[in-house]
């Protein structure tokens, strides 16, 4: 038996690093040597209690790149989906507390949740992509099915899911137009392909922005809170707001005229099924799309990763490099 | 120049029955003698003065049946859709008020709106179709896509619409439950083939529902106000809530969580395309379905079947025979 290290959830949800005992192979399992993992929000919600499910001990981190058999695979975060594409059964789990993640210089994964590594990508790249990058596809393309030459609005550009998404919909020649509340991620955005954004934290933004925009006929967001009613009224005719996360709270009253009229539809979307992840990585792929890394740290400094993560200033994914 | 009773919009938006001069042929317009007519809640509110674009002395009605050229016709009333199947455009009316409708003896309308009569109805049957049913298919069929084996929510039973999309679930091998305030209203729809109803009125009904039925994939809701959230609730994973109308008022706030982990779609659907109507009279054809007529009235007794109407005690459609 050999030793490894590791960032478990410890006692009172604190992010820990420790040496662990390396799994070892079963049958129908690959043990993997992680070279690269990627900081999610889950993460920190998992430190801060706010997570089901959430064993003491098990080691953390979704999004992860390694070595198995002599190739570099990435993991497929999204365990035992289930059977329907239209929604993870009953025995699904995000990779990561309370199976043990990738966090850690190994991991035990049935052999399924394997890809190969894109080959444009490094590995560093490569593990910022799977969580991020099968919640983004699943929203934009399977729920809200955006297509070439449609408007597309990514609202909290700077997140992993939401610069994804952009990504993805610049690939896909939408017009993409996006919001923060920081000008410099607004500037990083056009440069990589974006119209134009618009700071949420100005009175009156949606009107300007829906003025200059003419509206959207897709809107990609993962706050809801009180900005969810202007979203509504800045899509257009037959539009489609899908959402991925409400870190901004409750979805205030809406008035169902300008949904039924308009007919606008509003779709929940999390991770995704296996077919999302392949057809993310082969999108991925064909577009050559790169994922946007903030910042690397070692699994050492995971304490520094997380307050980076917490503190909201991130553009891009936070990457932890195991070789360091 | 010849003359024909009609039931107009008066001044102080009173429906009116009056005698006014018939129309004549134009190019490429339809003169269709109407051998019967049906009531929607539209005309009500039109009456209330609740709808934009209210025109002082045009005929009222978007249902008619009749004959042209010697064949029987029913009329498709949405006029002017547009060319996106995702949403009518901005030059979109439904047929009677503010352009002249079909409670009259004849109409004037373009050609492409007439369609043959489906073989297996009356006239009296076929004018019960058209609004209801164009509205429950798209809700039902192009918006949430209801298929063979699904379970089905239908609510506030006995309403044009409503029964339609009740009908239409049956028809698609769809186990069927339906809600109503009045359970002679329930009793009828089981006779119909739903499985079973709840009485909204009673406290605590969502929850014996949603024992009794296991979840529902697909709820055809036409009221909103406060019982939308308890529609959310009963939702299954994937599932899908479609509403075409909010009689019951605004929606109240949502828990997003629930939305995006259930990934559930809230879709608002309002009337329908040219290919919504064309599909839903063929597959009114194929499966031999019959609207349900509530009572039938000559257009000189418009001012009791308006009466009829407002109390919201109907079960089925508020027909009009021009023949008597």
């Amino acid at each position: 038996m050999s030793s490894m290290k590791a960032v478990i959830i410890g006692p009172g949800n604190v992010a820990s690093q420790t040496q662990m005992i390396a799994p070892e192979a079963v049958k129908g399992h690959a043990v993997v040597q992680l070279t690269a993992s990627a900081l999610n929000h889950r993460d920190v919600w998992i430190t801060k209690g706010q997570y089901p499910g959430i064993k003491e001990g098990a080691v953390m981190g979704s999004d992860g790149c390694g070595l198995y058999r002599g190739k570099e695979v990435i993991l497929n975060p999204g365990l035992a989906w289930g059977l329907s594409e239209a929604c993870q059964g009953d025995q699904f789990r995000v990779l990561g507390v309370p199976d043990n993640g990738t966090f850690a210089d190994f991991i035990s994964i049935p052999e399924e949740y394997l890809l190969p590594k894109p080959v444009h990508l490094s590995c560093l790249e490569a593990a910022a992509l799977p969580l991020a990058g099968v919640t983004a596809y699943r929203s934009l393309i399977s729920r809200a099915k955006a297509k070439a030459g449609e408007r597309v609005l990514v609202t909290g550009i700077g997140g992993g899911v939401a610069l994804m998404a952009m990504q993805f919909a610049v690939a896909l020649h939408c017009e993409v137009y996006v919001t923060s509340s920081d000008q410099e991620k607004i500037k990083k955005a056009v440069s990589m392909g974006a119209m134009e954004g618009a700071l949420y934290t100005d009175e009156g933004w949606h009107n300007d922005f829906l003025n200059k925009s003419g509206g959207f006929d897709v809107i990609i967001d993962g706050s809801c809170g009180s900005s969810f009613p202007l979203l509504l009224k800045m899509l257009r005719a037959g539009g489609r707001l899908a959402f991925y996360g409400a870190t901004a709270g409750s979805i205030p009253p809406i008035n169902p005229q300008l949904v039924f009229w308009k007919q606008l539809s509003i779709l929940g979307s999390t991770m995704g099924s296996p077919s999302d992840f392949q057809e993310m990585v082969d999108f991925v792929t064909l577009h050559s799309i790169v994922p946007v890394i903030d910042q690397v740290f070692s699994l050492q400094d995971a304490g520094a990763a997380f307050r980076r993560m917490a503190e909201g200033r991130q553009f891009g994914k936070i990457v932890f490099d195991h070789s360091i």
